[in-house]
C-alpha cells in the first residue's frame, strides 16, 4: 500500500519552500523595478501557495508514518517533477515570455542542474527571473547532496532507502548516524562555498549580481549563466581559475569537504573516487592542453588556463564555456567526450556516470582478467580501503548498461526527428549526464531553442531519470512497482 | 610454466594448413594465368612452411603435454597474429601491391571477419588474390565457430579452458560432450551452407567465382566483395535476398543449426538469444522501413528489401551494402548505429557485443528494479530456461564495460590523429564489433585507406581484441599473467 496523503503532503511542504525563495525573487524584482516580472512571481506564488495550503489542510490529520521503499521513489521524482511545474510559472506568467514547453525544459534544466538552455539571448532578461533560473540550480544541486541524506527523511520518509533510492551503489558515505545534523554541515558547506566564491569573483570584478548567479550555478555544477557567452564574457584568467576551482570542489564528494572541514584527514587521502576524480582532472587538462598548445594558442599558459576550465567544466558536468571547444582540435575534443561519460564524484552535484562507478568497474574488470589466469582465485574488490560487496559492484555494472541503454533510445528518438548523428548523441549524453552542452547543433555556442517541442519534453525527461540515477525514475514504469 | 614449444607447434601446424590453401589459390591464379600472382603464392608458401617445418623438426621430441589455461590464451592470439601475418605474404610479394601495413590491415581484417578493406579498386585485383581475401574470412569465421570448440583440443590444447578464453560467458553450449566429433559435424554445416549460397547465388545469375567469394564473405560475417559497390552491384531483388537470408543464417548459433539438423527442434524455440536475435531484426528492419519508405524509396516493397538487407548486415556484423546508407533518414542511420552494439549471437561467426550478452544484462537490468522494490526478494535470471550463475552474469557486466572503455580509447587514438570524431567513433565500432563499414569517412561507399599507418596498426589491432573477446587479447598485458 502507498501512503499518497503523506506523500502529497510532503510535497507540498516543498513547493512552500520553493515559494520562498519566489518571494525572494519577488523582492528582487521590486528592487530593480522589474513589475512584470515581479506580478508574474507574486502570480506564481499565490497560485502554487494555495494549492500547497489546501493540500495540507485536507490532509491535516494524516499522521507521519512509517512509509515504505515505493512511497520514498514516487517522493523523490514527483518532487522534481512538481519543482519544475511550480518553477516554471513565472517565465509562463511573465507576458508569455516563454510556451509551456520551453519553460518546463528550462527548470528542469535547472533543477537537474543541467544547464541546458532554450534561451536565445539571455541578457534580454530581467535580472529577478535571471537570478530565479540560477537559483533552481542552486536548489536542485542542494536537492541532489542534501534532500537524499538528510531532508526527507526529517519531514518522516525513511532516510536509508531513500538514499538506496537517489544513489544505488557506494557512494552515500554515512558520516554520522545523525541524518539531521549532517544534513545541518552539508547545508553549511554548500552555503559557505557558494559565498566564498561569490567574495572571490567580486573581487575580480564582477557585479554583486553575476557573481552571486555564477556561483549558484558553480556549486550547483549547473552551467547557467547570466551572459550570453557564458564565462568567456569576463575574457579573465582571474575569473576563469576561480570558477575552474570551485567547478572541481563542487564535483567532490560533500561529505569529504565536510570531513575537511572537521580536521578529518585520514579518511580523505585514502578516499579512491576523490583522487581517481583529481587524476581524471590533471590528465585531461594536460593531454587538451598539450593538444592545444600551438594550433588554438599561441602560449602554454594560455592552453592551460582554456584546457584546465574546460576539463573542470565538463568532468563536474557544469557546462560553462570560455570558448567554442567545437573548433579545438579533435583530440580536444574526444577528451572531453570521454570525460561526459565519467562525470564527478558521488555525493557532490555533478551527473555523469560518477567517478566511483568507473573505478569500481574498472576494477572488477581488472579482477575478471586475474580470474581468467587463475580460476579458482578469490579476488576481493575494494574501494577506500574497503571491500565491495558484490551486491553493489552488481548494482554498478546494471546501472552503467542501463545508462548507455539509456543514451542510445534518447539519441534514437532524436535522430526519428530528424537530427543528426552527433547531434542526437551528445544531446543524450548531455542531457542524461546532466552537462548541458554536447557537440554538433547543441555544443557551447548554440542552445536547445531550435529542438522540436515534443524533443524538449523527451530531453526534460532525460534530465530527470539522468538526475535521479535512471533507476529511480525508470522502476515506477514498471508493473510490478504498482502491484499491492 | 608456459610451454612454449608446444604451442609454436601448434600455430606451426596452423600455418601449414594455411599454405594448404595458398596451394589452392596457386592454382587458381594459374587457371587465369595470373602468374605475377602465383609466384606470389608459391614464394609465400615456400616461406612459411620452411619456417613451420623448421619448428616441427626441431621441436619434434615435445610430447603433448597439459596445457594451462595460460598457454591456451597465448595460442589464440599468436595463432590470429601469425596467421594475419603469414596471409599477408602474397599481398606484399605481388610486386608490392600492397604496403606491409596494408596487407596486414587487409587480412587481420579477413581473419577477424572484419571485412575493413584499405583497397581503393577491388575490380582490378587478381582474382586469386581475391579469392585469397575471402578465404580469410571464410577460414577466420570458421576459426572462430570451431577452433575454440574443437580443432584447438584435438591438437592437444586444453579445451574448455580455451572455450571459456574465446568466449566469456554462457555461448558455448556443450552439444556434445565428444568434442572432436561436434566440431566435425559444425564443420559439415559451415560447408554445407557456403554450397547451398553459392548454388543459389549461381542460380541467381553471379558467375561461380563471384557466388563462391561472396558466400564465403557472408557465412564468415565478413564483408569482403569482389565488387566495388559491394552487393549493390548486381542490382538483383533476388541475390540481396539470398544473401539477407544467409547474413542472417551466419549470425546465429552454429550449434543451433547442428540441432535443427538432428531434429532437436525443442532447445530451439526455448532459445533466448535466437529469439531475441529475430526480434532485432524484425524490428530493426520494420523501423528502418517505415522510416524510409517515401522519403528515400517510393516503394514499400523496395524499402522492405533495402531495410532488410542493411539491418542484416550491420546486426549479423557482415558489413555488405547494397546502398550508401549515410544518404538515409538519421532514424535509419541511429538504428544501424544501434546494430552495431548489438552483433550477432554467441557461436556464431558475427561479432559485436552479441545478443546474448545484452539480453542477459537486460534482465539483470530489471532484476535490479525488482531489487530496489523488493529488498529481501530473491530472483533468478534465465536465460533459454535455465538459471545463469552470478558469476557469468558478472563475467558478461564486466565485459560490457570493457568494450565501452575499448571504445572510447580506440576513439580517442583516432581523434589524436585528427580525424572527426563521427568517424573515430564508428570506425572504433566497427573495427572493434567486426563489422566494417561505419558512418563519416568510413561510411558503406568509402574505406580504410585514407588512414595514417599507425592508426591502420591500431585498427588491426582493435579488430583482433575485438575479435578474441577482448578479455582474451587484454589479459596479456597484464604483468600477472607472465608472473610465474
Ligand atoms: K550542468
Ligand atoms: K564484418
Amino acid at each position: 500500500m502507498m501512503h499518497f496523503k503523506v506523500i502529497f503532503k510532503t510535497v507540498s511542504v516543498l513547493i512552500l519552500i520553493l515559494d520562498i525563495f519566489l518571494l525572494l525573487c519577488a523582492g528582487v524584482g521590486a528592487y530593480y523595478e522589474e513589475w512584470a516580472a515581479v506580478r508574474s512571481f507574486l502570480l506564481s506564488i499565490a497560485i502554487s501557495g494555495c494549492i500547497s495550503f489546501g493540500i495540507l489542510f485536507v490532509f491535516r490529520h494524516e499522521k507521519q508514518k512509517t512509509l515504505s521503499t515505493r512511497d520514498g521513489l514516487i517522493t523523490v521524482t514527483l518532487s522534481w517533477l512538481v519543482a519544475s511545474t511550480v518553477a516554471a510559472f513565472p517565465y509562463i506568467f511573465d507576458g508569455g515570455m516563454l510556451t509551456v514547453t520551453d519553460a518546463f525544459f528550462e527548470t528542469m534544466s535547472g533543477f537537474s542542474t543541467t544547464g541546458a538552455t532554450i534561451l536565445t539571448d539571455i541578457e534580454k532578461m530581467p535580472g529577478s527571473l535571471l537570478l530565479w533560473r540560477s537559483l533552481t540550480h542552486w536548489l536542485g544541486g542542494m536537492g541532489i547532496v542534501v534532500l537524499g541524506v538528510a531532508i526527507l527523511p526529517l519531514l518522516g520518509i525513511g532516510g536509508m532507502q531513500l538514499m538506496q533510492a537517489e544513489a544505488p551503489g557506494p557512494s552515500v558515505d554515512k558520516i554520522t548516524p545523525r541524518i539531521a545534523e549532517t544534513a545541518k554541515y552539508l547545508w553549511y558547506v554548500y552555503v559557505g562555498f557558494t559565498a566564498l566564491e561569490t567574495f572571490l569573483l567580486v573581487c575580480g570584478g564582477m557585479t554583486f549580481f553575476d557573481a552571486l548567479n555564477h556561483s549558484f550555478s558553480t556549486l550547483a555544477t549547473g552551467g547557467f549563466s547570466t551572459k550570453n557567452l557564458s564565462v568567456g564574457h569576463y575574457d579573465s584568467a582571474y575569473i576563469d581559475g576561480v570558477i575552474t576551482l570551485f567547478m572541481v570542489i563542487a564535483g567532490m564528494n560533500f561529505t569529504l569537504h565536510f570531513r575537511l572541514m572537521s580536521g578529518n584527514f585520514k579518511g580523505i587521502f585514502r578516499n579512491t573516487e576523490l583522487k581517481a576524480y583529481l587524476l581524471v582532472f590533471f590528465a585531461a587538462s594536460a593531454v587538451i592542453a598539450f593538444s592545444l598548445h600551438g594550433k588554438i594558442y599561441g602560449s602554454v599558459w594560455e592552453s592551460i588556463r582554456y584546457a584546465s576550465f574546460q576539463a573542470a567544466s565538463i568532468l563536474s558536468t557544469t557546462g560553462f564555456a570560455t570558448t567554442d571547444y567545437e573548433y579545438w582540435t579533435y583530440l580536444g575534443q574526444v577528451t572531453l567526450l570521454v570525460l561526459m561519460f565519467v562525470g564527478g564524484c558521488s555525493g557532490s552535484t555533478a551527473g555523469g556516470i560518477k567517478v566511483v562507478r568507473i573505478a569500481t568497474l574498472l576494477k572488477q574488470g581488472f579482477n575478471e582478467m586475474k580470474f581468467l589466469v587463475h580460476p579458482r582465485g578469490v579476488f576481493i574488490l575494494k574501494i577506500s580501503g574497503y571491500p565491495v560487496r558484490k551486491n553493489i559492484v552488481y548494482a554498478i555494472s546494471g546501472f552503467f548498461f542501463l545508462y548507455v541503454c539509456t543514451l542510445l533510445v534518447v539519441t534514437s528518438a532524436l535522430a526519428a526527428s530528424d537530427i543528426d548523428l552527433l547531434t542526437s548523441f551528445t544531446a543524450a549524453l548531455a542531457t542524461v549526464g546532466n552537462i548541458g552542452p554536447g557537440f554538433g547543433n547543441v555544443g557551447p555556442a548554440e542552445n536547445y531553442a531550435f529542438l522540436p517541442d515534443h524533443v524538449k519534453w523527451i530531453l526534460s525527461f532525460a534530465m530527470m531519470a539522468g538526475r535521479l540515477e535512471l533507476y529511480t525514475v525508470f522502476v515506477l514504469f514498471t508493473p510490478m512497482f504498482w502491484k499491492k
